[in-house]
């Protein structure tokens, strides 16, 4: 017997880790996030990054635009780099950014001009800290193999931590067991973000059939036992889980090369996934609580008040967006939006 | 101190598994490994297949015909196929194949027809053992998660070994520590043969940095741990295991698509790398007895007469041969034919 009846109304989600892009790309693929979600906090590895308020607020009315009449807020984010001054932060914290964000150098796109350490970027973690502004980390060792860059950069993480207890800190689209585990057994200051790919597929589904460059994103998917454990979490009602896609938009041209760009834009069937995966393995409450609830409450925001309804129906992911290749493109998806 | 001077003359050596497809493709791949290798086993996963003694006679003609002149000898495989009968393999070894190959179904390209069990071949396989006719394996269980699917292809081989104790049976392009291990205890009727990808790159190189289509092979490239075991079997001075190219040629549009074709084309710059490679590990005399006297001693094959000279010369591997993309494309080689 199903959990779900033929229609699910729940709270209006938030999906806490989003790729935007600029220009004509943002205009294609805000709207496909904007249909589904309230909120959605935006990765700020644009080009330039966005890391002072000038930009912030550009790139936040830039969104805003492009998604008028949607309801839609963008969650502002700001990328880290070293050695930020604690009044960047303060700047930055008053015209609302709620996130920085920690890539270590070279770990995905854009991030070339990333941290090596975070004792590059102390005195703006410590600001965070005070300002009671978050730290998304793309947690990866960048020189590890591939499948180890995780789990190896777990110690730097517990050194994060050490050295500002107060500081939240989310472990972004968390795909191995260790990273897993790490979170669950870490202090109530630690969280993680799921994505809907790292929920759903492994490294079979990049390299098992044919290559599939649109299954290709880092932390790259990997073995069945991660996956379970991703599914676990998201199921177990811990509320250090919570959903951040990490939709990332590459055309098919950068896809499709002999260095092929990592990224999966997942926006226009993240949410229909997920509540297929909740009806099957867990329930409308659990996945009202990933969705919908945990994430806002780690960033300490109010919970959404509209509603979205979904019925069963079967519809088939278009195979592009613009020349932009979405997750499952051509597979059926058992929701759609009422 | 180098063990090589700036020449190195060794017997010519040999390719235990290579393809050449057919027509147009097999004019332009085949110079490539006649220029280096002296033999080489041909795999008979063409379309329609080499599983008759007829168009393995058309087939070995096609090869002679775009290799005239250069002194290679193609050896020729068939492929094994469900309720195969002991007449039709006395056909095949009467018109001179030294091999048949046995494709696990759906394992890699053009094996959707394979086979699902020895058992459906058993007839085929002890008339082999009879013959003298070597078993060539793809030992990859199709569907297994991708990174365990020869480890657990093992119990099949073991089951084949328990069965033909007299059939030798080599183990192709061997990609993990387990295969590796499995042949080294194995008894001296199994063999494996070792690509120079597998003994060069890992997963790193595929999915590590950007997504790269022309390191995309089936069994894929494994983890450093599977690479160390490789390499150290090939520097062994173990007679079991000996050098097989895989070269697997597709045009680069096969390559940059949603679902990419497996398959290194490393003929142009396989034997350039393999003797770079015992040049820093190994020695000239482990380098001779790996790619030109151990594959044809477990073969029963004279060994070549001929002599191949290199020089110490830089040389770029050309991007492309007609629409195909080269393993290593645009690198720098150490060494070239004189």
């Amino acid at each position: 017997m199903s959990f779900f009846p033929n229609k699910i109304s729940i709270r209006k989600p938030d999906d806490m880790h989003l790729h935007l892009r600029q220009g004509d790309t943002l205009k294609i693929v805000a709207p496909e996030s904007a249909k589904w979600f309230s909120r959605a906090l935006i990765m700020p590895n644009t080009i330039p990054p966005i890391n002072n308020s000038e930009r912030l607020i550009a790139y936040r009315k830039e969104i805003e635009e492009a998604t008028l009449g949607s309801g839609f807020s963008p969650l502002m984010s700001f990328k880290l780099y070293p050695n930020m001054k604690e009044e960047d932060v303060i700047k930055l914290s008053e015209v609302g950014a709620v996130a920085g964000k920690l890539y270590p150098e070279g770990s995905t796109t854009n991030a070339e001009d990333g941290v090596k350490s975070y004792e590059q970027i102390k005195e703006a973690l410590s600001a965070m800290s005070k300002l009671g502004i978050l730290l998304a980390i793309h947690g990866e060792k960048p020189d590890s193999f591939v499948l180890d860059r995780e789990k190896d950069y777990l110690p730097e993480l517990f050194k994060i931590i050490e050295h500002f207890p107060d500081l939240k800190i989310v472990l972004e689209h968390v795909s191995c067991v260790e990273a897993v585990n790490a979170v669950i057994n870490g202090p109530a200051t630690l969280a993680a973000t799921i994505t809907v790919h790292h929920l759903l597929i492994t490294l079979d589904d990049l390299i098992g059939g044919g290559l599939n460059p649109h299954n290709f994103c880092k932390p790259v998917v990997k073995t069945p036992k991660d996956r379970e454990a991703i599914q676990s979490a998201a199921l177990s009602g811990n509320r250090k889980f919570f959903f951040g896609s990490d939709s990332a938009p590459h055309p098919e041209t950068s896809k499709l090369t002999k260095s092929g760009s990592a990224g999966i834009f997942s926006a226009p069937a993240a949410f229909p996934l997920l509540v297929s995966f909740f009806e099957k393995n867990g329930s409308k409450d659990l996945l009202e609580d990933f969705t919908s609830r945990f994430g806002a409450e780690f960033y300490n925001l109010p919970l959404n008040k509209s509603i979205i309804t979904l019925e069963r129906k079967e519809r088939k992911v278009p195979e592009k967006f613009s020349t932009i290749v979405p997750f499952m493109a051509g597979s059926s998806l058992e929701w759609d939006i009422l």
